[in-house]
């Protein structure tokens, strides 16, 4: 670099973001700095205005700027059917599908014990309360908890942990299917994925 | 996108940085959110120091935060050798090869009719006034002046626009070889590059 603390503060900075290396982060710090008009402006109003009115919603963790989500505040949607999802991002593919109406509840990540991340570390216990609070007749009674995890080794883990959790309890626990995708050639598809297809096929 | 305008707005000034998409800055955007610590402080400070301390250095126009930049400021530099680059990070670069020794002159931009940029567009006025200032005897004597020019349309029509306005200073232009790249499988070059090498060869 060119001996400047200022950018190489700001490349630094930059190269911690997801996807970007050191050469990438030099590329936009000189952008940033070349940009017309007063766009490093209005990136450092868009970051403080993120930090400022940005934070999880108390009852399901996703993002929001009021004090409840719209997913939980709107009287359109089903009470009784709750998606469980890692991460707030993955709520945006589900709604786009159109296929779901309930309400949300977002982990936070995913059980990892080989990165150290436990039970503990994710809402898990917040969604059991909201589950226990429904079966007590206190909160919104819950009949279906379908899991939208990833369909990798964090994904199967939390699912295999929050069905030993759910044991017991009057609530349908269900996971969403895997399979060939819509679109996807039956040539190209990898074994695991054929596996579960298979395994899971629907009668006609 | 999750209706929270702040957020919207972050996405959206993300988006507008060199090969970030859409998906790209939704997915920073979420990083910044989740990130541990006061990491979106951190970037907000960087961005404001860089704004507040680097500027182009009113002789060269590269970048730096003082008064002038170190190359220009190196009194173990050779003076009569200029190095014309397109952009300040190029320097880097001819630096890393520790084959140069001299002075810089970045002429943020090269000329493209096709995108409007003109010769008013970039510093070529301020590099002929540093040649002329030499000549007159009034600046640093420059003997020659090597350009470092991208090799493609924007830099070749540099390259011509310039020595044109050489033509006839007591000055030597030269351009730096392009040819084979050290370590470049002869068998994988393209036509242009491998015409320049043969028509560039060197006597052993």
């Amino acid at each position: 670099m060119l001996n400047i603390p200022a950018l190489e503060k700001l490349v630094h900075e930059l190269s911690r973001l997801p996807g970007i290396g050191p050469k990438t982060a030099q590329r936009l710090a000189y952008y940033i700095l070349r940009a017309k008009g007063d766009y490093s402006d209005r990136l450092v109003d868009a970051l403080t205005r993120v930090k400022a009115e940005v934070h999880t919603c108390p009852r399901c963790f996703n993002y929001t700027d009021a004090d409840l989500c719209k997913f939980c505040t709107d009287p359109h949607r089903i009470d009784n059917l709750l998606c469980v999802v890692e991460e707030p991002a993955d709520i945006s593919r589900i709604e786009a599908s159109g296929a779901f109406r309930g309400r949300y509840h977002v982990l936070q990540g995913s059980l990892s014990p080989l990165e150290g991340v436990g039970p503990q570390d994710l809402r898990i216990k917040e969604l059991m309360e909201r589950i226990d609070a429904g079966l007590r007749g206190e909160g919104t009674s819950i009949k279906e908890v379908i899991l939208a995890l990833d369909a990798d080794l964090e994904g199967d883990t939390t699912v295999l942990y929050l069905t030993k959790q759910m044991q017991g309890k009057a609530v349908t626990l269900t996971r969403i299917a895997h399979g060939v995708p819509i679109g996807g050639d039956i040539d190209f598809i990898d074994d695991r994925t054929m596996g579960r297809a298979l395994e899971n096929r629907v009668e006609l």
